[in-house]
């Protein structure tokens, strides 16, 4: 096993799958799923499909234990409602800068730890993840940025006794940019799944709705998942 | 709650938890105990009475799913005896520097995560780690080292929106040091647990016993553990 992918089931994730696939091969990729307690755990059946398409591995963990005392609106038991506003919106009104609702604590840097110890059990070198510059932006979600992955990368190699390594390949791009790097490797967008609601349809208005949509929009082509 | 220390019910976390109780009073102290699959899991039942010592709240997390693959002889189920040498003469065998046997991939990373994430949902703003200079020693636990340490708390805090820190009090100094300094603090080494072997007492010859019996020897006191 070459790489260990970190897959959601949304559009980042799998463009970074499908990056690691063409790279590697999909023998050589392992796909990471987690349950932290989403509202919008059908990303994970979406997540199995997208590894069924590239005859990928995949490995689901669960999590959500750790976030059970949590009342991020993102979760189960919230009492919390989803924002309905683009993630530029909701950092307007914070000044430009600040953290999203959606935020989850320290979420991603547990789910790369997850994936370290997973990738080193099963002998892999690196670990691939989604993160991209929209999600960073004005420290929206603060474990998206450059400061982070960077460092997180550097407590990866240390700690794992420079055996293993993370790349953001889309570290510095907006979500315009992986999804005209997904349309270039054929990535399975209609197999995604991304609205925080997890309802039967896309509520089409949640921040990540809202995004995603935007990106699509930005490539001048249609959502492939809209029209299931 | 101010903090969060990750208590395995060991010497070095039993002194890490008595360092923040000083510093924060046992009410503002989060005790964070996770379950990996260790055969010594009755360092668990350790941990327990550390933290009924001290009046303080333990939350104890499983994350054994990770490792179920992993044939680390510290793990249930694995194949490979445990070594019984100190960490000085493993690493001696290694011309000095190498990783030990009983190294659980990235296992202070996730556990670390896990103190984030758990710190975050509680309001907590430090977590405390005990990491020393011995185990950090030629490579022996990566992810004892100072550079771990560094970048992995350099993580944490942007990773969480520049809300929460790392402290690792002890990581410059021997476990000889630790002990002295859990000695002043009246740290109750009696209740503590060592031994990888998990049997009825411990073993006396694994690496982590010995240095455990070098480090009270050092102080020019019996370890209060083997009296009991």
């Amino acid at each position: 096993m070459e790489a260990i992918v970190l897959l959601s089931g949304g559009v980042d994730s799998t463009t970074c799958l499908a990056e690691a696939v063409a790279r590697f091969g999909p023998d050589q990729v392992l796909a990471l799923t987690i349950f932290y307690g989403q509202k919008h755990a059908k990303e994970i059946e979406a997540a199995k499909q997208v590894c069924a398409f590239y005859g990928v591995e995949q490995q689901i963990q669960d999590v959500s234990a750790v976030f059970a005392l949590s009342d991020c609106p993102l979760l189960e038991g919230s009492t919390q409602a989803i924002d309905h506003e683009s993630y530029g919106e909701q950092l307007e009104k914070m000044g430009g800068c600040g953290t999203v609702s959606t935020y989850v604590p320290f979420r991603n840097g547990l789910f790369l730890s997850y994936a370290a110890a997973i990738a080193l059990v099963r002998g892999a070198h690196v670990i691939l993840y989604g993160a991209h510059a929209d999600d960073a932006c004005g420290d929206a979600y603060p474990d998206c940025t450059i400061e982070f992955v960077q460092s997180m990368g550097k407590a990866i190699w240390e700690g794992s006794g420079k055996q293993l390594s993370l790349e953001a390949p889309f570290v510095q791009l907006p979500k315009a940019g992986v999804v005209a790097r997904g349309l270039a490797l054929k990535a399975p967008y209609e197999l995604t799944w991304s609205c925080y609601e997890g309802g039967d349809r896309p509520c089409g208005t949640c921040g990540t709705c809202r995004d995603r949509a935007a990106a699509f929009a930005a490539n001048g082509v249609a959502d492939p998942a809209l029209n299931r």
